[in-house]
């Protein structure tokens, strides 16, 4: 199956950029936003109008192109530094209106994918409104990437869609320790935009909440970053409690069958598809920052500056859950993070964690506001619910950590060519 | 004059790196933040201890040094791509407090400009508590430039520096159009940490926050990005409206003489500082994506895409405010953005722009909430007073934008080597 995620398209392969465009050039400008049908939102925007700029050999002109015939863009990609994660709340009651949304978005995502503009910047009328807003241009495709999900409101009476609904696509359950915000939760569609470039991506979902006009409102939403630099030797970064955070995260492509990619067992419009789990937590650094590097370590199961297992000395080293110390008991505390989690003791379970750090200012009381959005795929959210009941329950971590968002989506696989996202579902 | 802040350090120049660090190796590590001396604290961070790493030929190994005899970094600096500023109040009423504060902050944003840590993350005994929080760990300097300032209230009736006052340190005063929120306003105390990479600048921040626990409180905080990726040939960064921001920015050393440098007229102590004028802007960006692009283009008096005055065709091109149309009226409107703030229309008055995006998420009713931390400097914030006023008065642009934080600081000069920030004013 080609993956559309799995290959970037650098400028040596004819990337075009924002640099290159001239932003009253475009015929379709003033029509874009305002196109009706559905065969004319995908047509009119994928057939693009940049002009490719000269090749540059920079990180910048990373493109990740979005049709395909597997898997969205999004989440075996190599995680750019930056994320903006919004979740919208459908406000019409006509499935047409949706679908046509998704084609636009489609369409629209497939030239910011690009690093082109979404229709004219500056049209050359002067009583029209610019298509795009305009904070991207000068600024590469950054290795952009937006991600589409299906909340499981898509499925409720109002669409005539739930023959179709997802099978494994559900609220989720109350779980231990949820400290939830209703304002921070749930959602009927979602997007995950990752670039290099946090302009980049802010463009992104600006760019499309206004194309979600009349028909999709925001609900809630996180800004993220936390990778370390890029590089060709990417090492494993760092949240905000210091830690490594994804070390035994799935690498191997059998893992992504059995753990991440949709089975056969889903609905056939699911094919390649996955199921995204996005929780914001909250991390209270500063009682954090007062513990004791003994019990932060015992907390995670792991050393800070290394990574390594407790009962290891380097990052990559296996955790040994049977070693035990002079007085026996577990060189790895048994309600440690690391041990709650690891797939040894869960029948086998993994998901693909993409987490992004967060922080949002100060709080009512002075205190830096700081967290993470932990955005995990998997082929069944059941995955999630297994895992998180068991650490709501135990975790040490829960001391420093609260659940406070929370949302579910069902994400379908990339759109081909002249298509878009969610196409089979309407269509089977 | 020497200036600290115009000479970035390579790797080439043997700036070492959080990555060649071995966390529990510092003899220092525990008696980092209990440290009560100034001496002690000056000396005792100032020290290092640090591993050197082989050199990598990376922008994340840019280093701006912190000791010099002229003025502090991040002000003639090339801008970084990120910011976080933090604004705070005192909470003691001994002076020599705020001394130790500085003493300490001084020694320790020295160290975190080299790219290594405040103090150890993981001490060797297991009891004590990692002074420095580790997420920055494996990151390099990324350009890391922190400059501290001194609001009016540092020299009010608790600390008997009433004399000493910088002599345009004045809280500023109510100016048209503002819609400040007392919450966002004001502060004792500043610091702006500007880098390449967020979480470096976060780790900053935070790292000297908790420093400051018992001396003083966070007040207002704004975290911001918005540099054009970085590159040789940089451009103008756009702002969230889609427009070019700073073009006409001071560049010349006669300007940053005339009017960034506080001068001959100022406190002895003042001499290679400047004043600091923030201010926290909210842009109705959903408001103004409405808007035809003439209009946009007469609120601002240029090309949106190419950033040329209306009198002109390339960004830089000197704008004509005497040009007329053939219906007799001024070609750049006089009440665009840039007529009221030109310093052709103002007695050729300057100030030196340092802005930043910001993006908050979605406010209460759904729309994106963002806009720009316009941070300023300048010899005497009358001149900031002197545009403001003006363009509050009458800018076309208030229909978009709202100041929602205000706050002045007083910028004083570089450290010298074994000394801190401020020193001079405790002292002389």
């Amino acid at each position: 199956m080609s993956e559309s995620d799995d290959r970037p398209t650098g400028s040596a392969q004819g990337a075009v950029s924002r640099r290159g465009f001239l932003g009253g050039a475009g015929g379709l400008a003033a029509s874009g936003l305002a196109v009706g049908g559905i065969a004319g939102a995908a047509g009119g925007f994928a057939a693009g109008y940049g002009t490719p700029a000269p090749a540059a050999a920079s990180a910048a002109e990373v493109a990740h192109p979005f049709y395909g015939s597997g898997h969205q863009a999004g989440i075996r990609t190599e995680p750019q530094r930056y994320t903006v994660f919004m979740s919208y709340d459908l406000t019409t009651s006509v499935a047409r209106d949706v679908e046509v949304l998704l084609a636009r978005w489609s369409a629209a995502i497939a030239q910011l994918a690009k690093g082109l503009t979404v229709g004219s910047v500056e049209p050359h009328r002067p009583d029209a409104v610019g298509v795009d807003s305009g904070e991207a241009l000068d600024l590469g495709p950054e290795g952009l990437t937006v991600t589409i999900g299906f909340g499981p409101g898509l499925f409720d009476e109002r669409y005539g869609l739930a023959a179709r609904r997802p099978r494994h696509l559900a609220e989720l359950p109350a779980m231990p320790s949820d400290q939830l915000q209703p304002a921070l939760t749930g959602g009927d569609l979602s997007l995950q935009a990752c670039a290099d470039d946090p302009q980049v991506a802010y463009h992104a979902i600006r760019t499309l909440t206004r194309m979600a006009k009349g028909t999709a409102t925001t609900r809630w939403t996180v800004t993220g970053f936390g990778r370390a630099s890029a590089g060709p030797t990417q090492q494993t970064p760092r949240n905000l409690m210091g830690f490594k955070d994804g070390t035994r995260n799935i690498v191997d492509d059998a893992d992504y069958e059995r753990w991440v990619w949709a089975g056969s067992d889903d609905q056939p419009w699911m094919t390649g598809g996955s199921y995204l789990v996005a929780r914001k937590i909250h991390i209270a650094t500063e009682t954090w920052d007062t513990d004791r590097i003994s019990d932060q370590n015992a907390v995670v199961g792991r050393t800070k500056v290394e990574g390594a297992p407790l009962t290891g000395s380097r990052e990559h080293d296996v955790p040994d859950f049977e070693a035990r110390d002079a007085s026996g008991q577990p060189v790895i505390p048994a309600t440690s993070h690391v041990a709650l989690a690891a797939h040894e003791n869960n029948g086998g379970v993994k998901i693909l964690r993409r987490g992004y750090n967060y922080t949002e200012g100060i709080d009512a009381l002075g205190q830096i506001d700081a967290g993470l959005l932990f955005l995990a795929y998997m082929r069944d959210p059941q995955q999630f619910i297994t895992l998180q009941t068991k650490l709501g329950r135990v975790d040490r971590l829960n001391e420093y950590i609260a659940h406070i968002g929370s949302a579910v989506f069902a994400v379908p696989p990339a759109a081909r060519q002249g298509s878009y996202i969610g196409a089979e579902l309407f269509r089977s």
